[in-house]
Formats: C-alpha cells, sequence, structure tokens
C-alpha cells in the first residue's frame, strides 16, 4: 500500500508517540509506507516542527545510512506549571480531609489520563538522566510509576510491604519509616530488576523519606544505581528529609483539620532548589 | 499561528490519541489552527482514513453546528491475534515455573507498553459497552487496569485485600476464594466508585473466578452495574468457574512442574464461547 504525504504524517505520528526514547530508522518508514527516504526525512521535518513547537517532544535524528529519528517526549515548562497549578487547584479541595489529617488523593491517582500528564513532566525532566527502570512501592505508586515510565520506555519495578509474595526469590530489607519510626519490611522480587540498571524511583507521597530511602538501599542490593526521585506530593516536614536527591511536584505546607483548610503549593521541580 | 495541513495533521492525530471516547467539536479544531471548519473536515476524513485502514481506531463524526469528532480506539483482530500470540510464546517459556507451580508475570506486567497494547485489546472488544470505570484488584491486575481505562477515558477504582485503608469510609465484603476455599475480605473506598456506574472488571490471572465474583458482589453493593470483566490469563479449572461474562486473553491449559512445561493457549475472547 502507497501512501502520500498526509497519510504518512498521521501514521508516523501515531507510531512515534507509541515508541518513545527508541531509535527508528528511515528505512523502516520508507518500507512501511513504499516511499523514498528523501520524502520520509521531510514528513520527519514536518513532526519534528510540530512536535516542538507544541511542547510535545523532541524528535532526534542521526544521518548516515543508518539514519534514524528517536522520539523524546517532553513537555513545555508553562504546560507543566499549568498542569500542576491545576493540581493544586484540586488538592487544596477541603472534601479530601481524612481522619488523621490524611488527604482522600484516589480521585487524582484513579484518573489514567492525569497520570499520563504527570507522568511526561517528569518524563521530561528525567529524559537526559538514563533511566533503565522505574521503581515504585505498591500500591498507590503505581499508576504514577506506569505513566513515568511509558514515556521513558521504561519498565517497572514494584516494590512491596508483604513477604508473601509469589515471585520466586526476592530480597527483603528493613528500613525505618521515618514518620512513625517504626521498622518495616520492604521486598523486591530479584528477577524483576537486572543488576546494573540505572532506577528512576517514583511515589505518591513522601514524608520524611523513609520509604524513598528504603528504595534507594534496596536499589543498592541490586548493584544498582540511582537515577533520581519523583513524588507527586511531599509533606512540609518538622525534621530533615531522610533523601535530597528528589523533585517532587507539589507541596503539602498545612492541614489544618479543625479548621478544614489543606494549603498546597508548587513542589522542588518548579523551584530551582532540587539537586 | 496559523498551521498548514501536513502541521495540522500531525497535531490533531496527537490530540485525538490523546483524548479516546471523547467528543471534539470542529470549533476547538478551528479555533487551535485559525482554519476554516471546511479544512477542518478535511483533515478529519484524512486521519479517519488511515485510523480506520491501520487498525488504530475508529474516527465518530456527527454533522451540524455542534458537528465532532470522537476517536475510538480498535484493533484489527489479526493484530489482537499476533499480540496474543507472542504473549504465549513468552508465557510458556519454562523458567517462569516458581516453586507451587506459579508462574513469574511480573516481567510482563512491568512492561508498560505492552500493557497498553493488552489494554488496548480489551478497550476495542469492550468499546461498545459503555463503561463508566474499571475496577481491578492491587496489585498485579493495576497495570492492565489503567491500560485498559486510559483507552476508554473511564477511572479506575482499585479494590483491596486490607482494610486498613486510610481512603476515608470503606465497603468491605467477604467472599470465598474459589481455589483455596479460604474467606478473605476486600474493601473499596466509598468515594472511589459512583453509584450506578457501568464498571469493566480487569484483573491479571483468574483461577476458580473467586476473585473476580466477589468484585462483582461488591459492583452490586455500590449500586453499580457490570458491563464485563476481562483477565490477562485463566487457568483451566477443574471445577466450573464462579463467573461466566467474562473474556481471557489467554488460557493455562496445564502446568507441568516435574517436566518443566507451560501450556498456554488462546483465550475465550479469540474462541467465540464468550457471552
Amino acid at each position: 500500500m502507497k501512501y502520500r504525504r498526509s497519510g504518512r504524517l498521521v501514521d508516523m505520528t501515531e507510531y512515534l508517540l507509541r515508541h518513545p526514547h527508541r531509535s527508528v530508522s528511515l528505512t523502516f518508514f520508507s518500507d512501511r509506507y513504499g516511499s523514498a527516504k528523501s520524502s520520509i526525512s521531510e514528513d520527519i521535518g514536518i513532526v519534528k516542527e510540530v512536535f516542538e513547537s507544541k511542547g510535545i517532544g523532541r524528535l532526534a535524528t542521526s544521518a548516515g545510512v543508518s539514519g534514524g529519528v528517536t522520539f523524546v517526549p517532553m513537555i513545555h515548562e508553562k504546560e507543566a506549571l499549568e498542569t500542576v497549578e491545576k493540581l493544586i487547584h484540586s488538592l487544596e479541595d477541603s472534601t479530601r480531609l481524612l481522619p488523621g489529617g490524611y488527604l482522600y488523593m484516589m480521585d487524582i491517582i484513579g484518573d489514567p489520563q492525569r497520570m499520563q500528564e504527570l507522568g511526561r513532566i517528569f518524563a521530561s525532566f528525567y529524559k537526559e538522566a538514563g533511566v533503565d527502570t522505574v521503581m515504585t512501592m505498591a500500591t498507590k505508586g503505581i499508576p504514577l510509576a506506569y505513566a513515568v515510565a511509558s514515556h521513558l520506555n521504561a519498565p517497572v519495578s514494584i516494590v512491596r510491604h508483604e513477604q508473601r509474595v509469589t515471585e520466586g526469590s526476592i530480597i527483603s530489607i528493613n528500613y525505618v519509616s521515618g514518620s512513625s519510626q517504626r521498622i518495616q519490611t520492604m521486598s523486591l522480587a530479584k528477577r524483576s530488576l537486572k543488576p546494573g540498571s540505572n532506577v528512576l524511583i517514583i511515589d505518591d507521597f513522601m514524608k520524611a523519606g523513609g520509604t524513598i530511602r528504603g528504595m534507594m538501599d534496596l536499589t543498592e542490593e541490586f548493584q544498582c544505581t540511582v537515577a533520581g526521585a519523583g513524588v507527586l506530593m511531599e509533606a512540609v516536614h518538622e525534621k530533615e528529609k531522610l533523601v535530597d536527591n528528589y523533585v517532587s511536584l507539589t507541596k503539602l505546607s498545612s492541614v489544618d483539620a479543625k479548621g478544614r483548610k489543606i494549603q498546597v503549593e508548587k513542589g522542588t521541580m518548579f523551584s530551582g532548589d532540587h539537586s
């Protein structure tokens, strides 16, 4: 089947969006559409221009016989800020307040398209970090971790609190929950993280950072390195955090359970004070 | 900013892919690109032709002043079958065998792009079912449930085994695990499922169907209806299943732990014997 330019552009856009962070050769497209490489090159130029002007991402091209194109999802700072400001507005809704000062967040975490948007922000932030695997803690970190991983073309490793995991050999570590000071256990199946991987840790919420610290230690047990850590929300905490190389999208600055008031501000990703 | 057709096609494709099952008005696109509605109509015609010939999905258009277009993700039966056959091949790898006859599946479940592909198959199958919410059981059902939900533009409700859920009021039910015959509890936050919703249940694995049956009962407790149920894999089971209106992508027909042989076949979605 022969394609005209217009048809190629539609299909190529769909294909590239579905295969981020992967080099696709000109030959692949030229075979797919029965078109000359020179035409494909021009097509890519058009897609590139729109992706870049619309802030969808970058198309990195390499020349030569093995020439190809890699789609790197990104987001304009302005759009990221707008997304996070909408999120803050939603988080400050006082009906979220639960007994014990907890916030109900499942409406946000349960929204796949919102997770995709937030995931794109993290993927854009860590686009150059060489992330091999995204790690998260069950249960609530999973949706955001998958969204980030899908934009980075990386697999996900799910750490769990339990030890009765039916996944073969596991490695478990003890860690101290920073806020409750209790000793807890986290486990990860040995097969689910390759030694030598560069790991991006993603979670929904961070208080003192004990869980993130634990995942960093676990990463080391697997002979892996930490590319960074990202959380949807961090609580401004009385004591020092147990981790430093992390970014947050939002900061929970105060919860007034009696006055029913929640105050949320932009996270470290937007304040420039992240490492 | 004025866009030429080629630029509009790239941007429109990206926009529609990101907003499935949602009506987008011609006016929206015409404002976005500063182009006449007649041009936008032609653009949509081109996108529609490619989406349909490539099996990406359908563009349902409605005419008139409030005219618009809705992208419905789909997949060609042939492509779905190829995807599932690749999955079967991977599932039959004998190194998956774990003590107790369990199969290691986290490499599959941990792959976001594979989850997206499989999610698209379910979303295509249930595209007319009027799904309001996708329900799943923590932990392993979550990735597939989000993939399905993102293609259906639906939120996700995560059911849990625990009762110590910090999500406000919860509704819990007891259910009998079909395989172990033990009484267990599952809980869902009251706020995370609207009464009257039509619920699609998604899970990774089904043996006798006790968990799925439980989720169906839970759905009823929330005054909701069941749109259907889909599982990545079902085990061929000696006794009768506890549910009938479900579809599976694959069937685990036998596990020979001693001979280290796993046999997997296509699921009910492809055999025509689903309801």
